[in-house]
């Protein structure tokens, strides 16, 4: 199997790497791409003999360039298209972090059979075109995240017609049983206090505002091609049921495992066959008991957001992720309060104007005019 | 469709026969079997318009021959074999109750493309036979229990191979919080007080025991060809998650639905589609916990009997089935302590000579011979 790994030097892009070396036989890695982590970069260009390395960033490229003898090392979007071009990855996982994600899903999709996409930002800013592109190009968008994994596993068990809903789970982050307003005064130390998974500062925002869940549902949407109305969030503190599909006869499949993102990652490059993967073993006496609640969206405002982006349509998800982005990085500075997030987030969402069947440039504009409306909105407050 | 209900007089005949009012178009039903209850069985056949209805008692035979203008009222094992091959159904459900279906199972098997299996004894005495003449024949053995119906599903997100485990859950039934001292003076009146599913006498004696669970151990065996000790058993009191696969890459896929037959009896009736079934849907955050724990074996000392059979193979699960019943039977009059239904199957279990590669006449004989044989030790008790 060929594959490329863009964003490899983040935290989805090494546990890949992780998940290469355990199976046998080894894929053959034909493409690493990074923003600018040269060092690890040219590293895992060694140990993997990628043919193909490209850099976004100008100096780090030029000193992987130095350092790297036996592979190609390219430059920005244009060395990635030529890099993907070149080699025909079988499958390509995009684990590049934000809304720079989207370019990376898009060029992958036209070289690659499969997209694993780790990116949530590609689908939640352009579900529908990142979708249109992949069935032109005839490539297949196969989820790496442990909900959406889960409900692709799940829909195993009946046809697309049959399913009645899907439920995604989510656990709750840090503020599950704070009140209104201790949340209102939540610190960024709070926020990045995350129960169940270790993951980077302004995803566990994410998931402390549940906005992370709010993209996820977008996702969903586009992913397994749903209506907004099929999907629903329970809060389940244990993050052991991945997610749910109720099919029509009121039958309903879950998928579990322990929070180890190399299942749901090797399961995407694999697929469709799995491979035996040695990590400790679900033991339900052990875990006892497996919690679920109603998701509390007066505490919580951001999980509504998913549907108003999808009933909007148009590039109103660029325009959340944009908001998000900038009000989450405002948050961590100290410059807004916790519940400004989703307040300001509401704000520019509701003054952006729908644009129908948004072009890659009509998403990459709205993405711009929120990133500074945003910015506006967030000047105000101090 | 065409359609046989074998035991449709039963619980399980009688949800079957609902599920047939609600499908659309509604199977034709073709073969109605009943031990005795001529006048239920004669009201269903005008109902469903069946052709043939067989009875196993004479009295009763006689008095549907009256009753009845429009079917051929057939006798017996010999009636059921006409009646099913000449009415050639595509599901025959086999929803007899006891060692008696498994001569239904048999017949069914040779005359239509699937069998629906809701006959425990069937496949623990004498699964290897059973699933023998079911490859013979070509007909599909399908599983109608919610605990194999689980399975079955959740089979369809991996390979046969890729299986690492599969986990039953047990209710764990009325005395799961019991002392050992309290459950050896449990009396009838306890036993029949079961916690979620209402079931004939019998069959709750057998979930107060986990001998119904030791039962289902073996059916899966066979039914799924596992090893058993991939089978392994989860006490799960809120009956809602009805069985799991864990595959080897540790993804795990649990099946759930609310506790209602009509959920898995539809499945297998219709599968390989999902047709609509109006319950109430499952509401997670109204469940609120699902909970696990390891079934203590030395207060439930029947469920590891299911490993036992399996180790000495032959017609071991007959003898236990019999045992089972006389001894359940015994306990239901009041002959024999609680603890003895245990004690007194495992005897008769250990003195079993084991026949290799079982005829059906080996098995009728091993179970007539624990019969007597537990007879023997019942007395011995009063």
């Amino acid at each position: 199997m060929k594959l490329a790994v863009l964003g490899s030097t983040g935290s989805i892009g090494l546990q890949t790497l992780d998940v290469c070396r355990r199976l046998s036989p080894r894929p053959e890695v034909v493409v690493l791409a990074a923003h600018s982590n040269c060092e690890l970069l040219t590293n895992q260009a060694r140990e993997f003999g990628a043919k193909y390395v490209v850099l976004a960033e100008q100096k780090a490229w030029r000193e992987a360039k130095k350092n790297l003898t036996y592979s190609d090392v390219l430059l920005g979007e244009e060395g990635l298209q030529q890099a993907l071009a070149h080699a025909e990855p079988d499958v390509s996982v995009n684990a590049v972090w934000g809304a720079a994600g989207l370019k990376y899903s898009l060029s992958a999709l036209r070289h690659s059979r499969r997209l694993a996409l780790a990116n949530k930002e590609s689908l939640v800013a352009a579900g529908q075109l990142v979708m249109g592109e992949a069935r032109e190009w005839g490539c297949e968008v196969f989820p790496v995240d442990s909900e959406q994994s889960a409900i692709f596993q799940a829909m195993h068990c009946g046809k697309h017609k049959e399913v009645r809903r899907v439920i995604l789970t989510a656990s709750g982050g840090p503020f599950l049983d704070w009140t209104p307003e201790q949340i209102a005064s939540a610190t960024p130390e709070d926020a990045l206090k995350h129960p169940t998974w270790e993951m980077g500062r302004g995803i566990t925002v994410d998931s402390a505002t549940l906005m992370n869940k709010a993209f996820e549902v977008i996702e969903t949407r586009w992913l397994f091609d749903l209506d907004p109305s099929q999907i629903e969030v329970v809060i389940h503190p244990e993050s052991v049921v991945h997610s749910m599909v109720e099919f029509v006869d009121g039958s309903c499949v879950a998928q579990l495992n322990i929070p180890d993102m190399r299942i749901p990652i090797q399961y995407s490059l694999t697929y469709p066959e799995r491979v035996r993967l040695d990590l400790k073993p679900l033991d339900f006496a052990e875990l006892g008991s497996l919690t679920f609640q109603k998701p509390d969206t007066r505490r919580f405002r951001a999980l509504m957001l998913a549907w108003q982006v999808l009933e909007a349509g148009g590039a109103a998800g660029a325009v959340l992720v944009a908001a998000n982005q900038r009000t989450t990085a405002a948050f961590l500075e100290g410059k807004i309060g916790f519940d400004k997030i989703c307040d300001i987030s509401t704000k520019v969402l509701h003054t952006h104007n729908v644009v129908s069947n948004p072009t890659l440039d009509d998403i990459l504009a709205a993405h711009d005019w929120a990133m500074a409306e945003a910015d506006r909105w967030i000047s105000r407050e101090y």
